[in-house]
């Protein structure tokens, strides 16, 4: 190890290689509960492709474990140190290379913060979309691994939908380019959204090429009150069924409305079934949630309230934004991140109902109703040992319960170590693989981020 | 080869197996010319997975090639049979499986024709953007393997942003699926993305999820004459850089121009340099052409007209239309695909007159304005020898300029046979060795459409 050690210090600059047993335990974790973590041999933070090169040559001689890491704000245990590994941070790789208003796009380096990145390219009229509610923490190469989204995706799309081009290392320390500048090309397979989503097991995002849009018009936003969780799945259902693409719409049940009246007081009753929050930055936004507010009352929503202005319309998402905060203040969480087809939101959140009673365990249920993508999240004390157990179960249970009803057990946050058991559920067989032949096409070694996704430390 | 055919016959319906000689000299070609093609063995046409299961597996136990096949309509050779391969149609796997407006999503077999899929979704108010100009020929599955685009994909994007997830049949013959019918998901790689493109190496799409949108609004349209290529490609990038989003932003020089006005009297004056077509399905369509006239103007038009209704708008666009049918009347075409940032449009058609003037030959430039990918079309005799080499002289300098100028050598008709020596220098040598390794993962036999795109035959 300490040949390892020195043979990493060789191409590096002083202070990029850190063995200090503190900043090891440091960079052991990401967010998510329950996934074990390894103690690193060393916490590498290069600045440049040519350093991570470095980092991958020396990794591929001894055959030592890489594992990517951004700013670990990861919900899976995708970032997770494994024992005697190379922690490969991003985090000082934080450029950003070009923004071009003409061509739409920027070049960035990997470690550049998402809100930052945002705030750089508003100052040229334009807009990043991907919006994770992690933005002011998380990086784009972190993004970029899991694919992440965010609340304006149901009219914006993805991070895969921006990601033009990619610089990616190898494990062999090779220097792969993928894609283009250009907003359409078909020259060759698409590698570029092959390595989006991969979760730093197939190469390390070194920097990247992202598609932007111009700046939108401010939103208005509607919320809705519902009696009942098939109302306001009715009401998603009449708003998308007619071709409305509100640029938010998120919805949260009885549990959550409860959870974030204990954090504060924002009026909400606390008998209300559902409450649906929608935005529209459409020429007309004003006009636009009027007539998203009409569906809501044709389907039964008891309260329907309409901003007519940015701070009115600040106030009402913050329900939203406050409810992981007012889950933590209860106990220990588990957030779940299905996705639905649309239509079996309602099912999904009934559902979702039942597992909690079966279990005793409290879960909100709040989410991206627009794209079907929720987060049933299970709320413990996690020093109740049974208690922990029973969350884990009804955690496991919601997958299962969406892959029953034709989604995934995964819209954002990526596999990592906690949802491994479930991704076999997923995928067939034959996907697996596939998916395995395509790991050992890239990386024969099996040195990056082992032990994430489909394979096996 | 007798055993063969007697073994795909055992597992396909009597008709589905062609060995008449007329049969597979009508089914050797797609649309490109300069591209050999070799004499089938057999032409299968298919109307289930299983069958396509049966035919790769009989495939792969003779090693014998397959050469999948849509409408026939590819620009680049991509269907051309090889010598003694089995080309398998998917034409008779054509039905619409499902639409469903509330998913926003339909399920379709690869032989679906483009225009029939949008007259049917249209019928639901919905809508699937991708519109190649071939859409009444052309098949979904095609579509697919070469990522189409469009006129509408400046603002609605290309075919790959409409697959969610696939049925694939891998060169063994087992069943592939990828992706999901929801809108979001991570679970596992990005597989769905991997076929979409790959000209039919790497599987044979069997089926396809597809997202559709809402009914746009009727559009209105606007066309400006230029005198300089150099004005157009300024109002173009006051309206991108502006942050508009046309719904088609079109553009044609002035050999175009000339070639239309002998098809038929349009009234475009004989001088211009340029014309530029641009249409808006906004709320309010008139206001936004009204702008996009103004930035026009601006920017040194000579004449704008703003059509006020769809018939108006209809006969502005007709010169589009008619441009690529004018070309054919004058002579053999070949047809450049080159994309590039659309800062560097202009750059491209300068340096495309300057290839016209040194090889002697005709030229006309039209293409997508709005995204930089342009059709540059080298318009000869072919039965004057010395004419044919200096067009494909023409043709691949065409491509290298739009190499030099950050740009790639297709933007959506797929490299095939025809493109393949450019593709070697858009891709980096590490680059061409992941092709090769996904491409040996995923078809270790090497059976799957070999001689297309890197593979040779
Ligand atoms: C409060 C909170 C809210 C959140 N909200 C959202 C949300 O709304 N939507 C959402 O999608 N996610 C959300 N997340 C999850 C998380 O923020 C995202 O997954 C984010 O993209 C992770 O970025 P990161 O920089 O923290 O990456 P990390 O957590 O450090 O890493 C994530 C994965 O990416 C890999 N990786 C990181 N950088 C690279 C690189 N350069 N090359 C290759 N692989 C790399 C890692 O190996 C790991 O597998 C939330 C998290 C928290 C804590
Ligand atoms: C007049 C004209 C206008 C055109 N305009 C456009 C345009 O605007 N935009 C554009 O993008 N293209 C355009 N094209 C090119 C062509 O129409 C497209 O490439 C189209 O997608 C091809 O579809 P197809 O069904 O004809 O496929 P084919 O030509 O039969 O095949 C194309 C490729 O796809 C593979 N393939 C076909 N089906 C499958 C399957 N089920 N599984 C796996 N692989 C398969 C084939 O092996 C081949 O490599 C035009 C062509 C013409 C003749």
């Amino acid at each position: 190890m300490a040949d390892l050690i020195a043979q990493l210090r060789s191409g590096l600059p002083e202070t990029a290689v850190q063995t200090d047993p503190d900043v090891l335990e440091s960079y052991r974790y990401d967010r998510a509960h329950f996934c074990p973590a390894g103690v690193p041999a060393a916490v590498v933070l290069p600045q440049s492709t040519e350093q991570v090169q470095h980092v991958l040559r020396v990794a591929s001689a001894h055959r030592v474990p890489v594992v990517p890491q951004g700013a670990r704000s990861g919900l899976s245990g995708g970032a997770n140190a494994v024992d005697g590994c190379i922690v490969l941070s991003l985090t000082k790789m934080r450029r950003i290379l070009e923004i071009n208003p003409v061509d739409r796009l920027c070049v960035v380096e990997p470690g550049v913060i998402n809100a930052e990145l945002s705030r750089a390219v508003a100052e040229h009229g334009l807009f990043y979309p991907p919006d994770p509610s992690s933005w002011e923490m998380c990086t784009i190469g972190g993004n970029i691994a899991t694919n992440s989204g965010g609340l304006c995706c149901v009219k914006y799309g993805v991070t895969a939908q921006y990601v033009l081009g990619l610089e990616v290392v190898l494990a062999s320390g090779e220097v792969l380019r993928t894609g283009r500048r250009t907003v359409k090309g078909v020259a060759g397979y698409d590698l570029t959204h092959l390595f989006v989503g991969s979760e730093g097991t197939l190469g390390v995002v070194t920097q990247a090429t992202l598609a932007l849009r111009p700046a939108p018009k401010p939103p208005l936003t509607m919320a809705a009150l519902f009696p009942t969780t098939r109302a306001a799945g009715a009401a998603v259902t009449a708003i998308i069924g007619s071709g409305h693409v509100p640029s938010l719409l998120e919805i949260m049940d009885n549990t959550t409305i409860r959870a974030v009246n204990e954090v504060k007081d924002l009026g909400l009753p606390v008998d209300a079934a559902a409450l649906l929050i929608a935005q529209s930055d459409a020429d007309d936004p004003a006009a636009h949630i009027a007539e998203l507010a009409r569906l809501c009352r044709e389907n039964g929503a008891d309260e329907v309230v309409e901003a007519s202005n940015a701070t009115e319309s600040h106030m009402l998402l913050e329900a939203r934004r406050l409810s992981l905060v007012a889950f933590e203040r209860l106990g220990t969480t588990l957030i779940d991140d299905v996705a639905v087809p649309r239509s079996r939101m309602v099912d999904l959140m009934d559902g979702v109902a039942k597992i909690a009673d079966k279990h005793e365990v409290m879960i909100g249920v709040l989410g991206h109703a627009g794209d079907g993508n929720m987060h049933p999240t299970v709320v413990f004390d996690q020093h109740d040992a049974d208690a922990a157990r029973r969350a884990q179960e009804a955690y496991g249970e919601i997958m299962e319960l969406g892959l029953r009803l034709g989604g995934t057990i995964t819209g954002e946050h990526g596999v990592g170590i906690l949802k491994r058991p479930w991704l076999l559920q997923e995928l067939s067989p034959v996907s697996q693989r596939v998916h395995a032949a395509i790991k050992r096409a890239l990386d024969p070694l099996g040195i990056l981020n082992p032990g994430k996704m489909l394979e096996h430390a």
